[in-house]
């Protein structure tokens, strides 16, 4: 086994349990992540960042050269996989997938920031580490089944979005008209109103707009009601998504010689 | 083929797939549609407003112009439609179809502005403009889906609401005598605290009306816990309905020869 | 057909549609009612009661007048139906049956309110005029069919409800324990702490009460996800509920002599 | 029969109609736990502490000790279940049981509280005395039924908790940048912007913390919508969970001797 194959097994997620220097691997690898959540939320602490910000730029540099050691010999590796066979073409192909995009967000920013001064694109790529989380991605191989249900549900879905949309650009704009003159700073224009109308029909209600005049009040309620139709579209679908989803699973796994219902043996008929 | 016919192929909506002119009409109205939502929302942001206001008026014209030449059209080219035959039936019956009141709904309002002075009819007028968003409707096919699905459960949905109307009515009388004096302006009278009701049974819950009192307390979540009740109503009714359509759709997309249980070949009884 | 039968098929409401006298009864209770229920809530907004007290008295003494007659007439001809047959027994039963108690506490209040003096009394007379409301429940018919899903889901709706409770009383125990001290106005005691609670298990979220402490906050944000997958047990609960229905009642509408898969005829075992 | 197999069968719960005795013991037990429940949470309240403190001392005292005789009793007698058999291992066995566990925890914090002056852990203690609420699950079999769905949906609620926090972490991160220059007290740093998070995807929302920028108000209802179908994800799952069970249910308690498809009698495979 050459080198590469054996960095490449060692790397790569696979479906068997892995043994050894890979599992620890992967045990580091998750645990460094986790971290470097944890590092960027407590970051914006101004109290700790204070008291331990050298620390956090030591971690942030390891983090940083690790997650590029492990970029680069992932790069290097891939051509392992049938998949990404050519050393140019395939390795090219590897660098635009999902996974490989994440992982070089997750090391991207920290080079730029060094030859910028720009202290608002600074800002946006220290956003940007926040992406690491996705680095989690690759390791939850049960996202599949949400993944499945939600692209055999997506039409619908988007549907069920538009209507949502819809209804919301309708109702904010009346809610406008109606409510502008009693609350002419709350409800200043239709893209103002949209604030209260999304915040009615997802029932979050903050409750920093409301209307309050009687025809106002009287329309908001029927939105509200209304939303809650809309709010039940999403989880109608993703439900019957969901049921779908574990009888036809079913049937792969049983793949029954017998009639379920009666016993009998079946004849298959090809 | 005549004039009448070319005109009608090109703005009518067809199952398969419009080619040329026809494609090109399609993308151009939905185009001017979506412009006009946009317009419409925007013109009410009054510093937007105020720097671009020829801009808005010139838009308007257009479209108005857009629309009524596209409008006439539609009128003029029905009858070769089946449905609307007649010349003279045909077209009015067409007329009055939801589309077409639709289409008429979208420059009515531009031409009566201009006979009228009264601010709170042009207001109205103004407000009329952004059902040129149900222009969309047109092309939106996949809505009869949850058209079907509302139909069949209308029933279900519709003594929902009633419930949930007799929930709201008893619960907020309830809530007036209850809170009536420890709150004299807030729970002013029962129609101002079935504000108070719809905003607690959606789960909405503003924070602009609340009971203080520890029995109004006590009876505000046992509704809260009933509202949430309430919601799972057309909830279960949605799912229960999409459920259904998923099935008798595959029904009759895969008239199966075999029975899927027995295995048994089907003699069809017709 | 004696008088008291004649009345009896005037009064009762029937499977079948009803004619003439029968049908203009149910037309003009059903307006008395609905006029009711308008009146009762108009009557607690200040402005419209002062101009037109001398109207909402009127309209309430014709009220009971009717309801009274009502009243008696069906106590009356209640012998007429089967069930109610005996002239004392029978009647004494259908006097405690759940529409007639509803009858009777829809005219009750106003004989009771002129020989009370106490203002809490009469005001709590007043509150129970709003059940007239629940006269409207012989009319719909459709009811029973989410009568027979909840008594069908009775145990598991009330396991819901108390694994809500228990929920409820552990979560506001904890919060208290952990708010007090910050705030010890808003979570002045468990009980205090409960409303914040249920505001927060069933998404309402006031925003009258809410914790400012880390601990408190984070306490919080698990507890409003476990009140998401509280609120989902009803839901889930009443929507397999419906399904079940569905589909029993298509068993017993269609007693399918082919099999609905094959459609072969089947031979019943009986 | 030994008075220790009696004891074993007044205290155990069990399948049968308790009678006598033991069915006394039942009610009495439940009372106790009840008017525990009852007396913690009123204790708490200041005005009702203040007069009757007395009685609150001396009801917690009676319950301690008939709790204790309870779990001492019930430490003996477990030896007479098959599970426990060995007069040792077999009682240690039992103590480290969920409800032997609680039942220890419900006396436990009276006695230590009486060898410890620290304020801050005796309160902690008593906020322990609330666990005695759990003591009620030995007499709730129909648990097992939720139980049993949690389990049986455990993988897939769990990834559905993951995915919220995913989102919860992302979406607080994007809304502090945004946020933070704005509002800089209220979206101090990321842990506090997930407050805000937590609030909006449960769509609780309290109104503490919400944008004021056109930016963080975007995004926010973008993360309230898609807060609603984070949220439709258990209903779904929960509900599809309830559909199987019932359905696996019903195959257990009818074991139909003839399909109810095809109506053929079923000679059973075995």
């Amino acid at each position: 086994m050459t080198l590469r194959k054996k960095v490449y097994s060692i790397l790569e997620v696979t479906r068997e349990k892995k043994k050894g220097l890979a599992w620890f691997f992967d045990i580091f690898l998750l645990t460094i992540i986790s971290l470097n959540t944890v590092a960027i939320i407590l970051h914006t602490v101004k109290s700790i960042r204070q008291e331990t910000d050298v620390f956090f730029v030591g971690f942030e540099t390891f983090s940083v050269i690790f997650f590029s050691i492990e970029y680069l010999l992932r790069v290097w590796v891939c051509v392992e996989n049938p998949k990404f066979q050519n050393p140019v073409w395939g390795r090219l192909r590897y660098m635009v997938s999902f996974t490989a995009i994440i992982d070089f967000l997750a090391i991207f920013p920290f080079y730029v920031s060094h030859f910028t001064t720009g202290s608002g694109l600074i800002r946006i790529l220290r956003l940007f580490r926040i992406f690491r989380l996705f680095k989690f991605t690759r390791y939850i191989h049960a996202l599949r089944v949400f993944e499945n249900v939600f692209r055999e549900k997506r039409e619908e879905l988007i549907l069920s979005f538009v209507l949502m949309l819809f209804m919301l650009i309708i109702s904010s704009s009346i809610m406008f008209y109606v409510e502008h003159d009693a609350q002419p700073k709350v409800f200043s224009s239709i893209p103002a109103t949209l604030w209260w109308g999304v915040s009615t029909i997802t029932t979050v209600g903050y409750g920093d707009t409301f209307p309050i005049t009687p025809l106002g009040k009287f329309f908001a309620g029927v939105i509200a009601v209304s939303g809650v139709v809309m709010i039940a579209l999403p989880t109608g679908i993703l439900t019957s998504g969901f049921s779908e989803h574990i009888s036809s699973r079913r049937k792969e796994t049983h793949p029954h010689k017998f009639c379920p219902h009666c016993g009998k043996e079946i004849e298959k008929h090809t």
